[in-house]
């Protein structure tokens, strides 16, 4: 056992530690599985004070700290692989208090994100920030990557949803960062810095969430469609028409995965895209509204066959069409590109990207599918059995250049809600400039001037 | 001519230039005309270019710059009082682009509110912030302090409006932040961090503005009530019952004032309270439930008088009697305070900042009134004709102090929409921690390492 491990067990006798090999390898990674897990140790701290003595201690001896999360994460910002100490929030999941006229809810950071869910939902409200990964992924970790999702069209990203933040900074000190306020001109606004900074500037040790009057009761409707071109036209056509909560799409190619791993067919063709559609349907006249829409689509061409949910069961199995990829894809440990453009530019920009996609990954299987409605691509390359995994990676780096170039010119992120972590580190000048990079290094010198939180990730 | 003036005048002979004594006042200053103006210059840029002209020269002469706005500012925070150069956006008030799919509007940062209101009106939508110095105020300003006002409890503050910054940064360079993007999980938000600076971090030079679909028509209602526990009561009932707007109330020695201005009186008896209401009223059964609501306050004792206003024109009056009141005190040059806490915490907080402000202004006059919706209270201490005007600045920081510590107590923050400045830069410590404070320098020194952007603002 290394000497410093042994000084950490030492120091800290009462916080909980894991060093076993298996424990070790299944904290020190994330979903990206590119990178071989070598953490110092995982600590599992009950409480802020201990995540406090941690970060004290780490800073004492010059050791990097992980936050750790969920482990969802598809951007490696939760790997440790080179001897860091891991601190892992998956003991802190209580739910801390409701103040109902505010309606805000604080939880610790640990807090699996249907938990939240179902939190909110005991107070008749709800948090509307919703993905596959709500089952694993911890309401910290969406705040480190600001994730979005498939409410994003109705409801924002979690940056939205955040009236509170204590953080743990790399001294150890404890920032109680805006306070449930809604208003609260005071000088730069910390909380905002600090969702979306990936664990580099930062432990978040207890968010105060705002909740929200849950929709009207809802239809959702698969789509079957014959090209993009149709699935803008749609996706305007339904959100001018519609009170839209979700409008995701996904490709054929996309629907063939997520059927071989169980998931149920809703249509009897075939067709090259799939959209899955919920909006408000509280009246009749809404449900009126939405068959007339999706009559005129298609009389119009753009829709090629659909259908609507006639149960909650039917509404859970179409959505599972469209959640189920992420995790059909898994056992190819895909090469992830997730992008976004402006709404306004998605024609542009698709057209060049299946250009160069087409071209640069002529004999290998391209799966993809997103928010469309966030101008939002999920794009998903799966290695070919006879590929190394060397090899593999290179080509998709290079191809990501090229993607990158592409982004720039249609004024896109190469990130638009996993973050950028280890993966995308090295496209970051694609999306921002060397001014705000160089900015971006300012500040985190003025937090972390030891480099000491997740070091290597984001820049 | 100091030689620094005949400097700028020669380096730069293209940009226009203001230096008589008269104009030298009139943009020194802001609304709390509490410190003599004495800038280097007013500039006036026409583009984007010229202030980066004009922050290199600054930045190679060593001389401070003030970013200027509408000049409404109520915390001295575009006051040039030590020889600055001034920077106005007045003249960068265009217009420059829409974008109707993503319903974003791009506009100069000298640009008025309303005109903003005027542009998103034009393409049928709302840009939703919205408050009485609309006419005079500019939208660069409205982004550098986070402006709040009357529609937040259904609209957020400016912050939530912005999905794009251009910022020249101390050093000149031009920054271009999120690009109207609404997915950009690419590392720090420095648009938010941007966001309510005041001034301190860079110049806005363009802001891309989020629009959205205008509410259905409306109703006013002027309310008369008892005490401020019955308000509170009754805005928890209307908050639940009605899909309100705007919910703003005021002092009886706030509407004495304001009548006295020249509003016009709307109901016949004296209340110690009052609030302006407005709440979507698009068909009959939203009426009747507006006056369900309205009796059972009424029957509760709640309310002891109200009025429902039958035309625009006298939902216009009732709306003057609230927004024309920082107006008809203006000639008093009030001490003003403008505070919030969370809405759980305004009962509490509400008696303990009477019971110290009856004891501590016996003898002055003292008028508030504000968003309560949003626990937010604007307090104006008037100074009495016989005290000097040192003294009584002398005695309204005393007691600021005392009201500093009560916020403190009770989670709040010393300023809630109008920002810092100089005004309140000594309370800041009420609000933010010195770890926050000693974070936020640093983040200054990365920005601007010379400080010569809005020095002595802020901290
Ligand atoms: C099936 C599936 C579907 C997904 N769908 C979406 C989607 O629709 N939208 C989306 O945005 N993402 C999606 N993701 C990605 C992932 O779930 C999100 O990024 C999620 O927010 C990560 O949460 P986590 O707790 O797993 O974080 P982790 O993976 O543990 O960590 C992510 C980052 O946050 C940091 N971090 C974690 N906790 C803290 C903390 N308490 N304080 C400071 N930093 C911390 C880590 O250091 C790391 O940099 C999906 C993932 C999967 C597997
Ligand atoms: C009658 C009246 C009613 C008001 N009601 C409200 C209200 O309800 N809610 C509210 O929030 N405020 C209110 N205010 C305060 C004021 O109108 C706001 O603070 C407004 O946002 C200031 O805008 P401005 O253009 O006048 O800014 P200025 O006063 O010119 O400047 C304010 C600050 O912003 C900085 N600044 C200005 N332009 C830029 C730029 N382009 N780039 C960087 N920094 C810049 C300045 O340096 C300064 O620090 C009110 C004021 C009045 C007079």
């Amino acid at each position: 056992m290394s000497d410093l491990r042994e000084a950490l067990l030492r120091d800290l006798p009462d916080i909980r530690l894991l060093t076993a090999p298996a424990e070790l390898e299944h904290y020190g990674r994330d979903w990206t599985r590119r990178w071989n897990p070598a953490p110092l140790a995982i600590a599992l701290p009950a409480d802020t004070s201990e995540v406090q003595q941690l970060v004290r201690w780490a800073a004492r001896h010059q050791v990097c700290v992980v936050p750790s999360g969920g482990r969802t994460g598809l951007s490696g910002g939760a790997v440790a692989a080179h001897g860091e100490l891991v601190i892992s929030l998956d003991r802190m999941r209580q739910v801390l208090a409701f103040d109902a006229a505010a309606r805000l809810l604080t939880v610790q950071p640990g807090l699996p994100l249907q938990a939240v869910h179902e939190a909110a939902a005991g107070h008749g409200l709800i948090y509307p920030v919703d993905f596959a990964a709500r089952g694993s992924c911890s309401i910290g970790g969406n705040i480190a990557t600001n994730a979005g999702g498939i409410r994003v069209i109705r409801y924002g990203n979690t940056r939205e949803w955040v009236a509170g933040l204590k953080v743990v900074t790399a001294k150890g000190e404890l920032l109680d960062l805006n306070r449930g306020l809604v208003k609260n001109s005071s000088g730069y606004d910390l909380r905002h810095l600090m969702i979306g900074s990936e664990g580099t500037l930062g432990i978040v040790v207890e968010a105060t969430l705002r909740l929200t009057d849950p929709p009207p009761p809802s239809q959702v409707m698969l789509l079957a469609l014959p090209d993009m071109a149709a699935l803008m036209q749609v996706f305007e056509l339904f959100q001018h028409r519609l009170p839209l909560q979700a409008f995701e799409f996904f490709t054929d190619v996309a629907l063939r995965h997520v059927l071989a791993h169980g998931a149920s067919r809703a249509l009897d063709g075939d067709y090259p895209y799939y959209a899955v559609c919920e909006f408000d349907a509280a009246t009749e006249a809404a449900e009126e509204v939405a068959l007339q829409a999706f009559e005129k689509a298609m009389e119009q061409g753009w829709l090629l066959d659909g259908v609507l949910a006639q149960s909650e069961a039917q509404a859970a199995a179409l959505w599972r069409l469209r959640e189920g990829i992420t995790e059909s894809l898994a056992p190819y440990q895909p090469y992830k590109n997730d992008v976004s453009v402006r709404i306004s530019a998605v024609p542009a920009f698709l057209a060049d990207m299946q250009d160069l996609l087409g071209r640069e990954y002529p004999h290998i299987e391209v799966v993809w599918f997103g928010h469309i409605g966030d101008g939002n691509l999920h794009i998903n390359v799966l290695r070919p059995a006879d590929m190394a995994a060397e090899d593999f990676i290179g080509q998709c780096e290079r191809v990501t250049k090229l993607l990158a170039a592409t982004l720039q010119r249609h004024g896109g992120s190469i990130s638009a809600e996993h973050g950028i972590g280890l993966v995308k580190r090295d496209y970051l000048g694609s999306t921002r400039s060397a001014a705000e990079i160089a900015l971006m290094q300012g500040i985190r010198r003025a937090f972390d001037p030891d480099g000491l939180l997740n070091p290597g990730k984001l820049f």
